[in-house]
């Protein structure tokens, strides 16, 4: 029905991971896929409590969720991670292991989502409150290869969903049918 | 071909849970199930790094291992865990997330073990000099119904590996012809 991999979304707080992450969520699982969301919340309560914003504590996390991505992945399984994941050496390491890997870089200027700003942190990062605030106060690296590229300050999300879409048919990870 | 479900191992150190849960994992393999052991080293690598050896560090690595392993259960996949995690509300916890979940206690008398002392850990455990070791320094809570009861110390492996095995196929989890 279909191949098991990972749809990894990188991109700043804001940048609209979560909204596109669980649009493609609910199509696979509307189709019938075996689907998993490792959504951040649900990974900082399972897999990362306790874990800070050093490097090191940064990158233990994306390890993490991309060790049960490699699980999850490697039994057939759709697995679709959206943490910001800023370090580009931890991304590909985690690629690596995975290897039906797909990433999607959220690539939202920093104007905008300072902004828009939903949940008022970039005023305060902006501020100088918040010290480790990724894409402020903290390294974001991005991607020099994403598969797929998304600028939500320009693109409808409604087109955003069907590139990504588009890619994994042309890929032949999911049926052309869906 | 076979359900999803976890195969929990619970018991002391050296009771045999890594001996007789690879011998499972391996036929499972062999059998062309969809399976995963999660060993106490991958997890302490992957997930669990840091954690150290209080109540709510030993919990905190048992729920995260059930956490991956009703993950892998929800999507059809044999998740096989061989931790000692010696809580029995913990265990009670993950088992009622999981659902689909065999447990098997591995209940070799303390005598025994010490006089094994493979590691040569008893020896400096009983002579005070760890102060955290479960079943001498540390609690270890024996499940109050296990779906399996097995005493490595008088049990030939064969016959413990026979009666999991068994016990899968009577619940419906594994075909009657494997």
């Amino acid at each position: 029905m279909h191949k098991g991999f990972t749809l990894w979304f990188t991109g700043l707080s804001g940048s609209g991971k979560s909204t596109l992450s669980e649009r493609i969520y609910r199509r696979l699982a509307a189709a019938g896929a075996k689907v998993e969301l490792l959504d951040g919340d649900e990974v900082r309560t399972h897999l990362s409590k306790g874990l800070g914003f050093s490097k090191e504590d940064r990158d233990t996390n994306v390890r993490r969720i991309g060790f049960v991505a490699e699980l999850l992945t490697k039994h057939g399984v759709i697995a679709i991670t959206a943490a910001i994941s800023p370090y580009r050496d931890t991304r590909e390491a985690v690629q690596a292991r995975i290897g039906t890997y797909v990433e999607v870089f959220m690539d939202c200027p920093i104007a905008v989502l300072a902004e828009r700003d939903v949940k008022g942190l970039y005023k305060k990062a902006l501020a100088g409150e918040i010290p480790h605030f990724t894409g402020v106060s903290d390294p974001y690296e991005p991607p020099v290869a994403p598969d797929v590229r998304v600028d939500s300050s320009s693109e409808d999300i409604a087109v955003s969903e069907a590139r990504v879409w588009a890619l994994l048919q042309d890929r032949g990870l999911i049926p052309v049918s869906w």
